[in-house]
């Protein structure tokens, strides 16, 4: 039986792209259409769209967006060409953690640069390839969620942390997937959702979303998640991911890593649900992953409201890594991987 | 070298008790007048006065605002007492966790019960313990700070937990009070002072009165504690209490567990900071510590705001139990407690 979600984050429409826009949720749900490049990378920038495998999709819609102002600023190809390629880099720079904006504005690239069609036909395969992702992206999510769902007990209540959802993807959602699947299956199942500060994703978009698909959903702060454990109320944690090393380490939201060693000391499984096109079999380990430094004020205001004094030291790391020793598998699109993950995602790429 | 602090939280003044007003922090640093038991009560419970050893002082405080309206109301002394440990008793229930304001009320009955004065003397008598369990707080946590300063490292990074500190006590800070009398001593000293979800007190209260009294502080998310953990960023963590078991088992705010798991991953010290009125040895251990459930208002909301989705199931507990085996010392003004707790802490009441 098929989980119908209500949600469709981001869609390629005519010569536009249409988002949720997600810094509005829960008090809104209102599109807003991305009709420039620029307008895209600010879009991913400022967390319109957000969640790694959106971001990609926005990212491979935004350079069709640069290529049909290209493709009325250019007559020659060559030059359109190079100017494009500039602007596909640029659009990488957008937000560093996550790689499935590489990965998907990497393919757009690929495109550009062997594609035998004329400057009209490079918009038009750039256009066809976004849609596809689009298409892949819901695909890779169902996946996703039917091989987590086998791993989901009778009447399971499922941590999450942030957005790892329908509104963190095209559709569907990764962490959420397993959990639309398994609830699909048995609707006893519940979710338990980590509000997320600083951004408050798990309170503002996780909530929204479950709510919306009628899926039961308790918040709680993110401190509270021991406290829970302790009580034997949850069973599982299922989080997304924004980038996985070869050897499993796993960037995600501010907030899992602690989520995760509170699951390992109560002995409560651990899993990552992320389609393979957020593992960087580029890097060896989480060492190298790439940590967003956000705005402080992210830290110190809460609806444009101070929350502490002034004259205060703020970091504010957008994502930690949590290490492969504390995640129980990765859920893909081509299975559960296992430790050793070294060998289990290498196998992974070559399926 | 002592510390300075600038704060005296709560002070009887002629016939009412003066306080500082945590609801307003860091907005406004203003006192309320409370002139009344019953204010008194509303006050505890609404979080006026806040901090175990606080509402400890301001319990004793209502039991003299009681007496004084009953010394008005009553001339028949039985009638008097009656109705006074009746009121002392409904004092008590104010809040349900932080066990000093039991202690601090229990005190009092205990004068009223085997008081050989007459009404005005009874009334005399409990504002002279008033007053006495003021300055004795003070002195207390000024111990309790040079025990505490004893074993922060030089240059020490100590991450703290809500606010225990000059704002939960009458004055100088059991959790903080370590921090003044380390940074008296080692103007290097800093603070990472957690958000503390729902109710922000680090954010708020931490921040407010580190900054007042110059100690550099850095405010960091809840969910960050183990990031910063991992990169070597914190020494030591130390927080208040609210009730501890005869076993060690420490209530603390909701969120402390976390940290104490966090902390222990990482083979950082843990350490309590309280004094002895907050160790229950009527109990074995911290299953049997009442948990305060609160409004769920505090999860939904923020200034006032909702953060979330309507038809959110909330389960708002205001404290955790962090085990003992997570507690490197129970910091007292008798000394630093080591386990075995049971046998520590029967010595330390023996002394």
């Amino acid at each position: 039986m098929e989980f119908k979600s209500k949600i469709k984050t981001i869609e390629w429409i005519d010569n536009y792209s249409r988002m949720v826009d997600q810094t509005v949720v829960p008090y809104e749900y209102k599109f807003v259409n991305i009709t420039t490049g620029e307008d895209m990378f600010q879009a991913i920038r400022n967390m319109i769209v957000r969640g790694a495998p959106a971001i990609g999709v926005a990212g491979a819609h935004g350079i069709v967006l640069f290529a049909q102002e290209g493709s009325e600023k250019y007559i020659d190809r060559s030059e359109f060409v190079k100017w494009l390629i500039d602007k596909a880099e640029y659009m990488k720079t957008s937000r560093p953690t996550a790689v499935n904006l590489m990965w998907a504005v990497n393919k757009q690239i690929d495109i550009i640069k062997n594609s035998k069609s004329d400057i009209k036909g490079i918009v038009e395969e750039l256009k066809i390839n976004a849609i596809n992702l689009e298409d892949e992206d819901i695909e890779i999510n169902k996946r996703i969620g039917d091989y987590g769902a086998a791993v989901v007990p009778k009447g399971a209540a499922i941590l999450t942390h942030c957005n790892a959802g329908a509104l963190a993807t095209v559709g569907y959602g990764t962490a959420l997937g397993v959990v639309r699947s398994a609830f699909a299956k048995d609707n006893t199942v519940k979710v338990f959702a980590d509000e997320t500060r600083p951004r408050q994703q798990g309170a503002r978009i996780t909530t929204f979303e479950l709510a919306m698909d009628g899926i039961p959903v308790t918040l709680i702060t993110d401190g509270m998640c021991s406290y829970f454990m302790k009580k034997g109320m949850i069973d599982m944690v299922v989080v997304g991911a924004d980038r996985i090393a070869a050897n499993g380490d796993t960037a995600n939201k501010i907030g899992t890593y602690t989520v995760a060693i509170a699951a390992k000391y109560h002995n409560i499984p651990f899993y990552i649900a992320a389609p393979l096109s957020t593992i960087d079999i580029s890097i060896k380990s989480g060492d190298e992953i790439p940590i967003e430094e956000r705005s402080h004020d992210e830290v110190t205001h809460i609806n444009g409201k101070r929350i502490c004094a002034e004259n205060v030291n703020i970091i504010n790391p957008g994502f930690d890594v949590t290490p492969h020793e504390l995640i129980t598998g990765i859920i893909t699109e081509k299975g559960i991987l296992k430790p050793d993950y070294n060998k289990s995602i290498a196998e992974a790429f070559k399926l």
